[in-house]
């Protein structure tokens, strides 16, 4: 089939909040060709993301992703690959197309599964879609009562693994973080996962991230995420040798697979995090969860906005039944629920695994989008080059 | 002074072509504080940048890099770095925004320079701007007599020294690119000197790349750049390995000093050329030249567009007298001419250097600029977010 069309759809909450909160508005991309339909989800600022489809040519190498994609011929899964080489090489100039790019890349497996009937993670070569334990994840409380509450809220609400991330952690002293550390371990119970992610907050500085190892350490944290900046290799490499039983965890910045696999290889990650919304897709995800798996690393998921974008973090990985965890978005924003017209339930053990359906088997509710849908129109030299698509 | 407002400016040509030459448009920048303006340049897709900067934001660390700036307090170069530290924590999600910021940055220091009556180069700590020897950059052309006449024009035009880069190479056989090379020696003379530039071509295939390696030896190239994407690094690293007296050069995609520093500590590259334009400004492009001179490593600017975005390149690396190649843009378009007053001229010795005036030392010309400037607007929820401002 050709790739005719393809419509963004910037949905928003009415107010948005300076919070650590991905949820708050998201970017739908839907392809059509063949009678078929395919949708996918970027993690990514909206408009700039949308421009970046859109824009006028800048020259040969700065061209808008559009011209990579549209007219294109889609088959096989080699065909995506093609189109994202082609969007690497004509858009290298274009920062902001790997995170367009992976939404669009995204709704080309959905596409392409539905055309062929056959689950995203079946074309991805695999046999099985292992289950996986789902982690809640939270942002921590601002004081560690709110904290332990949030963890307790996990359990009760069944899941054995918990998240907790950004928020005050390392804004004040490391006394200050290890009391949040030990208030979600006792929210938690001792058999209770517990991840920490501290969303970059020491850029490049190891000794502040080391000074927060033993009370990770005492609190049983599996790992330490995103201690620095996405290409500060050289500190998570220095921290990684100091970690103890704490791994670190890393890579949802990643916006191709050279950052990720340098993280793995200079970075001495334990746990290496990929968001399909960000990576340029499901094709560079599963290049990364191969490369993980070979080396001793485990892949998980990055994810924290509607189940159509969980469903495609964990096509890459579905297949990998020693990768266990995910990450699962537990109490997300109104907006990125009313577009959803089905979920991935967890199953009787909380346990969630990539759907059995053709492409990523989400359906989208038409009226639940439009319900937070914005009107965006971008003019450039008297032509609308982008105005909000019907749906 | 306060930041009192940014504007953005998009030019271009009429007709934009898919050539390597990202001289046919541009985004200026305008920064204005306390009875002060400054100028800067995004090398970058002006639409997507323009974009980053207005956009709404989607959460804490996903605000449009406009939150980072407007209303700021400038009075030191420690307010411009303070800002740019706050662009990559706040706008951490958001792809685009290193670009965005790139113009911005060089527009505040323009700005400060202007209002401290002081040399860009002199705030960043330098006593003197000395001589570069300017290369002129240009395309292969499509036959090796076109590159030959290209080369002996260079040499007409009082170039001593002369970079190729892109069309044809890397398409055909390592033959037809060693007649390329060969070509360009004969037209520059035995004493001129050859850089050579592929653009990416080979991806990360370290073999293709290598095969070249013989007829560039053979030609007395100085360099050979950007062989590979921006982060592959591990390819570099093998390349430079064996590539002998022709040293490796990289660096213009990097749009974070790690980018250029782990092409530095893993690729090998024996020269470091940043693009003011995408590395965040002038800021971070001074910290690679101190890196790079520390390792013994060349810097070299990346410039292929207006003399304003040339001054900028040239400031960072202007106090360190050993490191004489410049790139000089020998051919660009009209429209990144006709928006410049004034230029930066060669010497009796056929050398350049940055302007011994204030901040940048570059006046803009606005009815050059207004010719070639494009209407632009966009709006979200029907608020107007950015509109093409008067000049």
């Amino acid at each position: 089939m050709k790739i005719e069309s393809v419509d963004f759809f910037y949905v928003s909450m009415p107010v948005v909040t300076t919070e650590a909160d991905g949820s708050q508005d998201a970017l739908l991309v839907r392809v059509a060709g063949g009678g078929h339909v395919g949708w996918g989800e970027c993690e990514a600022a909206p408009l700039p993301s949308i421009a970046a489809f859109v824009c006028p040519m800048s020259h040969g190498v700065c061209r808008p992703v559009q011209d990579s994609i549209l007219g294109q011929n889609l088959a096989t899964p080699a065909d995506i690959a093609r189109m994202s080489a082609q969007v690497a090489y004509d858009s290298m100039d274009l920062l902001q197309a790997a995170h367009t790019m992976s939404g669009v890349e995204m709704a080309l497996w959905d596409l392409l599964g539905r055309a062929r009937g056959e689950p995203v993670w079946s074309l991805l070569g695999y046999k099985t879609s292992f289950p996986k334990v789902p982690y809640a994840s939270r942002l921590f409380g601002d004081t560690p009562q709110e904290t332990f509450a949030a963890a307790r809220l996990s359990r009760q609400q069944g899941f054995k693994a918990a998240k907790f991330g950004w928020g005050p952690i390392g804004r004040g002293t490391a006394r200050q973080d290890a009391d949040h550390f030990a208030a979600a371990r006792e929210g938690l119970d001792a058999d209770g996962i517990l991840l920490v992610d501290v969303g970059q907050i020491f850029i490049a500085d190891v000794e502040r991230a080391a000074e927060r190892l033993p009370a990770l350490e005492a609190a049983g944290a599996v790992w330490l995420e995103e201690p620095f900046q996405a290409a500060a290799y050289e500190a998570y490499g220095a921290l990684a040798k100091r970690s103890g039983k704490v791994r670190l965890a890393g890579g949802e910045g990643a916006h191709d697979t050279h950052m990720a696999r340098h993280l793995i290889d200079y970075g001495g990650v334990g746990f290496v995090q990929i968001d399909c919304g960000r990576i340029g897709g499901i094709g560079p995800a599963k290049w990364v969860a191969d490369y993980a798996s070979a080396r001793g690393v485990t892949y998980v998921n990055h994810t924290f906005t509607s189940h159509l974008a969980l469903s495609a973090s964990l096509q890459p990985y579905a297949g990998l039944e020693g990768h266990r965890i995910c990450e699962y978005p537990a109490a997300p924003k109104p907006v990125v629920e009313a577009y959803m017209a089905n979920r991935i339930e967890r199953d009787g053990n909380g346990e969630i695994r990539a759907p059995d359906a053709p492409g990523l088997g989400m359906q989208i509710d038409a009226a639940g989008l439009r319900r937070y849908l914005l009107d965006v129109e971008i003019k450039v030299g008297g032509k609308v080059l982008y105005r909000t698509p019907a749906i």
